[in-house]
């Protein structure tokens, strides 16, 4: 594969049509009702396993940043990657690792990473059960950049 | 009290050091380590056991979002409010009610609320445990108005 894609910004198809409306998203077992989530069908050599799923800011809601969660199957792990937006991630299942930079954090329920500009960084998942984050980001971003070990 | 105070946007006092780097916030029992939670020391006319968390975007991010986790006690309340500026929320714990305008649901784990501009809403614990939610907002945005009833 010659160009980069990102595990994190990739398109997730059609969307549900517009609606500004107030509204309530039931979740049952992290799928969110009515709301469609993206498999990566295959592995790819940049990321493995990492299901998109947006929940808000993406279907024409006006909010300066974009919500969505990333569900990582065992073993797979995201992009490594970098970009001048920051992440703001909370952790709402499994267990797994977060790398920023040289250093690499365990992290389960309810944890909180906020990656900085410019920090390399990549998640993968180090359990059993399916490794889940929400992923807070400006809705104004710009494209992540792979990054390759030295 | 003449003024009206936002159970949402209520100062939470001193901060701590601006600190850009990347960081990992640990949590135990809904408290992250080293970040500091405000409780209402006593119920006001419009809100009651309200406890607010800053989580990121208020201590040197640059994020166009603030992620806060707000909690409410048992039956504890916000204000009944509305305001121009959205609210993304997603339940991390307990169970409780959302009023957008003249609906209420009930809502647990990992439901999420959008509530859009100008919606009267108010956030209710209806259990015995804490009610908690992240609600993440713009960083530039306007100031709740209270909603009084028809």
């Amino acid at each position: 594969m010659n160009s980069f894609e990102s595990s994190c910004d990739i398109s997730t198809g059609p969307r549900p049509a517009a609606s500004r409306g107030s509204r309530v998203l039931r979740m049952s077992d992290f799928r969110w009702q009515g709301v469609p989530a993206t498999q990566y069908k295959q592995a790819a050599d940049h990321h493995c396993g990492v299901t998109r799923i947006s929940l808000a800011g993406e279907t024409g809601e006006s909010t300066a940043f974009h919500t969505r969660y990333f569900e990582i199957a065992p073993d797979g792990f995201s992009s490594f990657e970098q970009h001048a937006h920051e992440h703001v991630v909370v952790i709402l299942r499994g267990r797994g690792t977060v790398r920023l930079g040289d250093t690499v954090h365990e992290v389960g329920f309810g944890d909180t990473v906020y990656v900085a500009p410019h920090e390399a960084h990549q998640f993968r998942n180090v359990g059993t059960e399916p490794f889940g984050f929400l992923c807070i980001v400006d809705a104004v971003r710009d494209r992540p950049v792979p990054v390759t070990e030295r």
